[in-house]
């Protein structure tokens, strides 16, 4: 075992099992991110941010590192095939920008869709995006795997979506079934994108803040499209 | 109790769970269904596929209707807040066609994302999917809930893919990251539209028949796109 190698503490153990609560991540400022290449990625990019690693491995990682066996990694983990790397993050608030193509998520639910958005919205050059307070935690394990190492390089912020659109210069896109169809709509380059919740859409709270109701045209029977799946093609257009 | 209302019998119960398998599934010809929304959909458009209902409800279905207790229903089913309604479908194969876009998957391995490609081609009028041995089974519970009831209305089939492209007249599109920019690229009306693996995206078998490599242009960090958003990405623009 090399000098920067312990054996993992209970007390480590029973940290990592209480970062599976919201207000146990949002007290201590971490979160775990799981899989090798996930944190083989953020060991090569921002170690600064790495609290400590557990493993199965012999490798040395020239970082704090915690050696235990592969069944208890099993248990702290959250995904169905653990992988032997498991790594507690710090949170870091990065800077907010007042322009640019913000996106604005009212009620996001599933974990996976959240995750999915943070890494599209990355793939688009998107920095930040601001969440209701209904919206699920961005630091939740299953969010934090969908995001695919996109989370270290977003600003999220959560708040009151209304309070925030009373007060900005930015022009507002909503996807709505009556919008407008996008293709035929002029896409600002600094602007809001709001998309609403997986099953009832944008809140009529926040609809009158929509200046511009956009949809996308519907070419066969789906009733509707994945919330993930909708932000992904009107930022393709916004950045085309 | 209703006239066509019966006790959920242990033999419903041990077919019902069987079907969690794929050779199962394939031998009686037969998927679950679950979730009150999905379910409604197709008593409302295609009951004739539904061999029968199970549910802990009082309702009148008109159709083969089995009552059960909650406790039965959460064991059965594989969501993690069972609906009291789930229905037992056949499966039907819809007619194949030899134009239009038709979109192939080289090794989709997620569920989430196989149902939600499935939801997206619906809507985007694409009625027939060819997907490699690979892929996962379009029957899986969990590929079944996210097409939100797409399934009904696509043709999928299970081949060789290399076989298949060796036959076809059709334009093959792949996206492939030394693809050419995609709004570059002269979409076809009449086309193939291969997307690969998550993880290893197109295998090396099949990269040689893509006539058409494409991409999506990239703005940011992210490494790469979840398959379900790049497919979606790419037949929001093979439609516009």
């Amino acid at each position: 075992m090399k000098a920067n190698v312990e054996p993992l503490s209970k007390n480590k153990v029973k940290l990592i099992r209480s970062l599976r609560l919201k207000k146990n991540r949002d007290s201590e400022g971490l979160f775990v991110v799981e899989g090798d290449k996930m944190v083989r990625e953020i060991i090569s990019t921002r170690s600064d941010l790495i609290e400590f690693i557990c493993t199965t491995t012999d490798e040395d990682f020239e970082l704090k590192t915690y050696h235990t066996d592969y069944r208890t990694i099993k248990d702290l983990s959250t995904l169905s095939s653990p992988s032997p790397l498991l790594a507690i993050v710090k949170r870091i608030d990065l800077p907010e920008s007042s322009d640019g193509l913000i996106l604005a998520l009212d009620g996001i639910q599933d974990p996976g869709n959240m995750g999915t958005i943070i890494r599209t919205a990355d793939w688009f050059g998107v920095n930040q995006i601001i969440c209701s307070k209904g919206t699920v935690d961005c630091y939740n394990p299953k969010v934090i795997q969908a995001t695919m190492g996109s989370i270290f390089r977003m600003r999220i912020d959560y708040l009151n979506l209304k309070d925030y659109f009373n007060k900005t210069q930015l022009p507002i896109y909503g996807a709505l079934l009556n919008g407008e169809n996008m293709y035929e709509t002029t896409l600002a380059k600094d602007a809001i994108l709001l998309i609403g919740n997986e099953g009832s859409g944008i809140s009529n709270e926040l609809t009158p803040s929509i200046n511009h109701p956009i949809l996308i045209p519907q070419h066969g029977q789906a009733e509707s499209l994945n919330a993930s799946i909708a932000t992904a093609i009107i930022l393709a257009e916004f950045r085309r």
